[in-house]
């Protein structure tokens, strides 16, 4: 099977936009398109014709691909109309894409309940709406909706449906488990009965992840025959989502060996392409995602990192820069030097292992992260504490005095009254600045006073802005008067993101220890001079 | 193989605790081995005796089981010591924990590599370790880390491992896929090969998540004979996680029907459970997680929401009921009165399921979670909601207003000075009371002046005691403008736990919000009249 071809089918644009809370606009599915197509993936499906303004504004000006195939998603005609008299299956057919999969019920249990139909009706809407399709477009695919839902109840009418398709001219048979039920065993017994009948090439599988194992069924379909795979970025997708498709090419090439059309350039693209989705759809990447998390090659423990060190197979699965991820050496209470070493290299910071410096700040770190300092997730505050100590970071200003006050009244109205304002003094290059800002909660308006002082005398301060900002307590056993470690992540207009860290049994103070280190990382980056 | 038992073991408070950015207090610890000892799992790994203060003060005072076993994580002895001279190996089978579970290298290549030590000084490490704390402790593990990648280099070397412990009187050898870089097929065909020499009820599995197939894998090594399976709670684990449990079991019992011993009340847990352990991280619970997350039972387009009014098993792999979620397209509220009359019975509150209360209980409950209310780890002031919608909560005392003043000054001295002072004004008893307290922070200021303004009336309050408290930001891309949620748990001399939460921009008030709570949860629980 190794070098087999097998090809791969997205289906973010389409079945990933069922995903509660995800709208893609024109410009996303675009940008997303041509994502894929530099990947090398072989079929992007981009949308439903005629379902909204978004797909027909897509498909009237289609992105231009140099690899992939652009497809159009649809449904069998309905019960009642012929196929050429279906308005639905024309915007379809007509939208000027070269390949059109349309989808139609295999199981007699859906065909009979969900569409009170008959189940000779279903076969014959399937069989006229592939048979119209292909003569229209030069390839037609049919996606069987609930096959192996289908199959368990009824597997001769399942079978039916299927074999409709492939007898009216669809190029691929899809085999979909539509409600994420089937296990991977029973995906592959069943993909290898149905093989028995229809060539495997002409196959394909399309999982959801309901039952937390659409990477593994995909994969057993493939180890059963089929040579088409159909998932989204990043598992995207309504419920637990779809396969997750970067998921199943790494396996595919890396760990199987299959020829999936993606050469080993497209393969490094792999990261690039899940973080662009997840920036197109603001949100967080998932650290700890398969193959291109963040955290998917970091090492936390100082024994690991030391293997690590002698041979990344030691704790490495792949290389993480064959799907172009890249090894994250996470700084910890079991700090060693062999961990500060490494991430001195990712910060192009070349330092002798043996340099005294370099002892001076392991103590250090130990020292911080006793009192609750956390660098794992606070990369500048590690990078301006590392080079403090190494070198020299600037003292852009300095705090004189804050003074913030909190009031809440409740017997003002019906609803409680809160007000908070913050009063700061700095000391900025000579001068003294004091501020005033109020805010909708103390941090807030302490934030509002600081970029007030600051911004009259660093101009490039304006375009930075706070993008998250967490608190936690490090010692719940003393409560209210518990130590707490505030993180805040910046971002600024270059796209950079940067994320630093304060400690102490007061919130405030805390928090304005992470602004403090945030503020300066911002100003030494960009090379301001004191 | 249906029916038969598969132990489950957990290991989310320590491996788990490798996590980036995952730091487990003791309370967390003791909140969530409590919750998976009533969830019915056979073994909570709780920690690694001997490595941190935090394993050492749970295992000096182990939490209260009625089911689970409490298992203490350690590694084989150190080359060059003896078993009994090992003061690694002595802080774990003394820690008075029932169960050892021992970690022991079966790759040859990590053993002289990454260990550098030779292949049977390896195997004398296992045997003697496990031998000795089999001395010591009534029930023995051996995990053979690396098994897979060690059996596929060199088989005869990973079986010796494994026959070492067994030899040595481990009542189970753990095949351990350490760097999660092992395929499903891979698996059951390894296993199959390890079960024809050693009984599969003396074998357990413990997968990565790397390739994205934890779950599959974990699952193909039940099919091919083990009898244990290791995971975390949600998948928790360094890089890409560990085995997600949560999924393990429901497709274990609900797909498999295997008997995991837990049952059908269990399962109902399985939600909650997921649930606190993101609480407790202070992380939001993915929406898409399978079987327990938000969206794993939303139906978004209408057609599937017409199909799931007429069957669920339309578009529904399982009853969400059967796993404690619910429909999140509520076709009839029937769901949610469910959910909450299930709730009820846990609280000891007997409800009629048609009351028209239990309607409006369930649009507020809607309504604060859409602001950001948690109730999952906050039953204390669900419980609250619920009894004044129901029936009749007192309000034994009311806010009129509170100031609080925060300054720092760092121009004092060589340290900066930081001073809380809060004023609070309370009604209490037709009484108007003012105090005024200092404290380490804000919160703490409040605390005590609230506490100081009603010690005078409610003596009972005297005994109890502030043990965590938690402060998480709902709307992050508000900065530091976002809603903040407070959580507090409290204790009494009576060695009552409950936990309260409280919503609003600004963090004092949160927290005020949740100190009113757990006050009155308090003076209600002592049955103390206004």
């Amino acid at each position: 099977m190794a070098g087999e071809r097998i090809y791969l089918y997205d289906t973010t644009l389409r079945d990933g936009a069922q995903t509660q809370g995800v709208d893609f606009g024109v410009s996303d599915k675009l940008a997303l398109a041509q994502a894929l197509d530099q990947l090398g993936i072989d079929y992007v499906e981009a949308g439903w014709p005629g379902a909204n303004a978004t797909d027909d504004a897509l498909f009237a000006a289609p992105p231009a691909l140099a690899h992939a195939r652009l497809v159009a998603f649809g449904m069998t005609r309905r019960h009642g109309r012929s196929a050429a008299n279906d308005p639905g299956l024309a915007a379809v057919v007509n939208a000027g894409a070269a390949v059109v999969t349309l989808v139609g019920k295999a199981w007699d249990f859906q065909v009979e309940t969900a569409l009170g139909v008959g189940l000779d009706d279903n076969l014959a809407m399937i069989r006229d709406s592939v048979a119209f399709a292909a003569t229209r477009v030069p390839e037609v695919m049919f996606d069987a909706e609930h096959f192996f839902d289908g199959y368990r109840a009824n597997p001769d009418y399942a079978l039916a449906c299927v074999q409709a398709g492939l007898d009216a001219g669809a190029r691929w048979l899809v085999l979909c488990d539509t409600n994420g039920g089937t296990l991977p065993d029973e995906i592959a017994a069943t993909v290898a009965k149905v093989a028995a009948r229809i060539p495997g090439d002409r196959l394909g599988i399309h999982c959801h992840n309901d039952s937390d194992t659409a990477v593994a069924g995909s994969l057993a379909a493939v180890r059963a025959g089929v040579r088409q795979v159909q998932g989204t970025v990043n598992g995207l997708g309504e419920r637990c989502g779809n396969t997750n498709l970067i998921s199943v090419i790494a396996n595919l090439v890396l760990k199987l060996g299959f020829d999936t059309g993606i050469d080993s350039d497209g393969l490094k693209r792999l990261t690039h392409v899940s973080r662009l989705l997840d920036e197109r759809l603001n949100r967080t990447a998932a650290a700890n995602a398969p193959f291109v998390g963040a955290s998917a090659f970091a090492h936390k423990g100082g024994l690991h990192v030391a293997a690590v060190a002698k041979d990344p197979r030691t704790y490495e699965h792949v290389p993480p820069e064959a799907v172009g991820n890249r090894r994250a050496v996470v700084v910890s209470d079991q700090a060693g030097r062999a961990n500060l070493v490494a991430r001195f290299r990712e910060l192009d910071l070349e330092i002798d292992p043996r340099a005294p410096a370099l002892g001076r700040l392991v103590e250090l770190v130990k020292e911080r992260e006793a009192k609750g300092y956390a660098y794992d997730g606070a990369a500048a505050s590690f990078e301006l504490l590392a080079r403090r100590t190494l070198g020299a970071v600037p003292d852009y200003f300095e705090l004189i005095s804050f003074r913030v006050l909190d009031e809440r009244r409740d017997d003002a109205g019906p609803q409680p009254i809160t007000l908070s304002e913050a009063t700061m003094k700095l000391r900025v290059r000579g001068q003294t600045i004091a501020t005033v800002a109020e805010g909708k909660g103390p941090v807030d308006a302490l934030a509002k006073a600081l970029h007030g002082a600051l911004a009259g005398v660093f101009a490039n301060l304006a375009d930075m802005r706070l993008v998250d900002y967490k608190v936690r307590i490090i010692t719940p056993e003393h409560g209210t008067g518990a130590v707490v470690r505030a993180m805040i992540e910046s971002a600024d207009a270059q796209g950079r993101r940067w994320s630093t860290v304060g400690v102490s049994a007061n919130v405030i103070a805390a928090s304005y220890d992470a602004m403090h280190d945030a503020v300066t990382y911002k100003l030494f980056r960009d090379g301001v001079r004191v």
